[in-house]
C-alpha cells in the first residue's frame, strides 16, 4: 500500500489542466503498488490511476514502461493505457516526481486463486508474449541469474539470522544456477511480476493486467516459471500440481513451448524462486525495527526453491 | 492513510450479496481516515465507500454515527449516506469487524484554505448543528472539558520529553479551564473533527462534509472554536483574523451566536486547542521507535492555545 507523497490542490489543479480531462471530481490516494504513490482521479471526462514515480523506479525506464502499455494496448491486452496530456506527453512532472495518468481498469484480484484461475494466467501470458513481439524498445532484466550475486552480496553476511544456514544454501544455489542458466532460449518482453496481485478478474473472468514496472527482455519461459511460483503453491507450502498443469496447458494453448523450454522449467522456476528469495532478503533485512509495514518472509521463496531443486521429471508440473 | 483490515474476494462478494448493488467491479483500499479502513467499491450501481471499524471506534456509537449521516442526509446537508442491506440493516459484519457500505461524495478538501473557504464552512457548520437539531440519538463528549484530565495523566510524566515546562503549563492550564468552562451555552449535534480533511470543495464551491466518527452531543459554539483553530492559523503559526472574521460571520449568517456565545469563544478555542494538544500529545508519545506513520506535532496546538489564551478582546477573532 502506498502513498509515499503529499499532492497540493493547487499543483495537482494545475497538473490536470494540462490534460483534455475536464476538471477534478475526487482525488484519494489508493493502497496498491509498493514502488509508486497511486491516487485515484476521478474527471468530468471519468476515472483514472495518477501514478507518481518514487525513488526507486529508474526515471529512465519510464518510456519503456510507458511505451510498453499503450503497445499493448494496442495489440487488444487489456491493461491500462497511458493518458497523453495537450503536449503529447504520456510523462509529465507533479510534486518535484514523474507522473502520468492511466486509465482505470476494472477487476478485482483473486487472493485465493483456484484451477480455472491459473488456466486463464497461463493464456494471457502467451498473449502478452505475443503482443510485446514487436515493441520497438528494449530494458535488460536487471533482476535476472547475472544480477542476483551482486544482490546476495548485500545481505550475505546476515542471511544466517534469517535461517541458519541460509547463506551456504544460497551460495550453492548462485553457483549451479550461474553454471547451468539456459542461454538459448527464445527471449521478449517479459512481465516478470504477474503475482495475484496484478490480475484483475470480473467475477471468474480474467479482465487485466496492471503494474508492468518490472518488464523487461528476457527468456519467454522463465516469466511462465515466475507465475508457476507466484500462482500454484499452496498456503500451506504444498505445490499443486493440478494448477501448474492447467497454467502451462493455457499458456501452450495460445504458444506451445518448445522442447528446450519444457525440459528448461525446472532451473527456470529454481531461478525465479531464487529472484524472490534474494530481493525480500534484502527487504526483511532491510527494515527499520518497529516499522509499521512488515515485509514478505523470504523463507517462502527458499521452501519454492527447494521444490523445484528436488523435481526429477517434468510430470512434476503436469507436462506430459 | 489507512488500510488495516485484509478482506478477501470471497468474504468481500458474499458481503456484497447482502445488498441490492448488483456484483462488484472494483475495490481498492483508500488511504483516508486515521481510525478505519476504507476502500472504494465500484458495483453495477455504481461507487461506494465501504468501512471496516477498526478497534479505536467503540462499537455501540455505530448506530448514533450511521444514523447521524442519514438524519443529514433527510435533511439536505451533503454527506455520505449509509446504504442499507437487503435485511434493513445499514450495519455488517465483514473481516471479523463492523463494517457499512456508504455512498461517494465528490469533492476534494483543500491544503491551504483561502478566505472563501472559511466562509463557507461557517455556513455550513451552521447547516449541520440546524440539521442535527431534532436527531434523536445522543453520545457524549469523551473529549470534552471533563475528559481532558484523565487524558492528561497518559502523558503527564513524559510532557516535559516533548517541551521542557510542558507539564506545569498544561496542569495550570486544565486548572483554568476546568474552574471557568462554560455551562449554560446551547447545545446540540456537533462535528467536533471539521478540519479540512473533512470538507470537500467542488471547485471553488463546497459539496459536502465527511467523518462523522466524532461527532457527539455539547456545545454548538465549541464546534466553531474547533474549526477557527482548524481553518483560522497560517502554517508560520499566525492567526488569520479575515479567515476567522469570514468563518464567524459565515456562521452567524445562518445561526447568530448569542452573546453569551460570542464572549465564550476565547475560552472555547483555548479549550479546543487544548483538547488536540493532548491526543496529539499522547499519540506523539506513544508511536514506536522508527515507525513509518508519523504523528502529528502537538506542539502547533500549544502555540495555537497560548494565542487563544492571549487574547484581550472578541475582535481579535473579527467579532464585533
Amino acid at each position: 500500500m502506498a502513498v509515499y507523497t503529499d499532492v497540493s490542490d493547487e499543483e495537482l489543479a494545475a497538473f490536470v489542466a494540462g490534460y483534455d480531462l475536464g476538471t477534478l471530481v475526487s482525488f484519494k490516494g489508493i493502497a496498491e503498488g509498493v514502488e509508486n504513490s497511486n491516487f485515484l482521479l476521478r474527471t468530468q471526462a471519468g476515472q483514472y490511476i495518477l501514478t507518481l514515480y518514487e525513488k526507486r523506479v529508474n526515471e529512465g525506464d519510464l518510456p519503456f514502461f510507458l511505451g510498453l502499455m499503450d503497445h499493448l494496448a494496442a495489440k487488444g491486452l487489456n491493461c491500462p493505457t497511458p493518458v497523453k496530456a495537450k503536449s503529447g506527453e504520456a510523462l509529465g512532472r507533479l510534486a518535484d516526481r514523474p507522473a502520468a495518468i492511466v486509465t482505470f481498469l476494472d477487476g478485482m484480484s483473486v487472493r485465493r486463486p483456484r484451477v480455472s484461475h491459473c488456466t486463464q494466467v497461463g493464456e494471457v501470458l502467451a498473449d502478452f508474449h505475443a503482443a510485446g513481439r514487436d515493441f520497438d524498445l528494449t530494458r535488460e532484466n536487471a533482476l535476472s541469474v547475472s544480477g542476483w550475486r551482486p544482490l546476495f552480496d548485500l545481505s550475505r553476511e546476515r542471511a544466517d539470522e534469517v535461517l541458519p544456514g541460509l547463506r551456504n544454501e544460497l551460495e550453492r544455489e548462485l553457483d549451479a544456477l550461474e553454471a547451468c542458466w539456459p542461454r538459448d532460449l527464445p527471449t521478449g518482453v517479459i512481465h516478470a511480476d504477474l503475482f495475484p496481485d496484478n490480475v484483475f478478474f470480473l467475477g471468474e473472468t480474467l479482465s487485466g493486467l496492471i503494474d508492468f514496472y518490472f518488464a523487461c527482455n528476457d527468456l519467454l519461459a522463465y516469466d511462465l516459471a515466475i507465475c508457476i511460483n507466484a500462482w500454484c503453491f499452496e498456503p500451506d507450502r504444498q505445490f499443486n500440481v493440478t494448477k501448474a498443469r492447467a497454467m502451462v496447458a493455457g499458456y501452450q494453448r495460445r504458444r506451445p513451448l518448445s522442447k528446450a523450454e519444457q525440459e528448461a522449467l525446472p532451473l527456470l522456476a529454481r531461478g525465479s524462486a531464487l529472484r524472490f528469495l534474494l530481493t525480500r532478503l534484502y527487504d526483511w533485512l532491510s527494515v527499520p525495527p518497529g516499522a509499521l509495514v512488515v515485509p514478505k518472509n523470504p523463507l517462502e521463496y527458499l521452501y519454492k526453491l527447494r521444490f523445484h531443486r528436488d523435481v526429477t521429471s517434468l510430470a512434476a508440473y503436469g507436462v506430459a
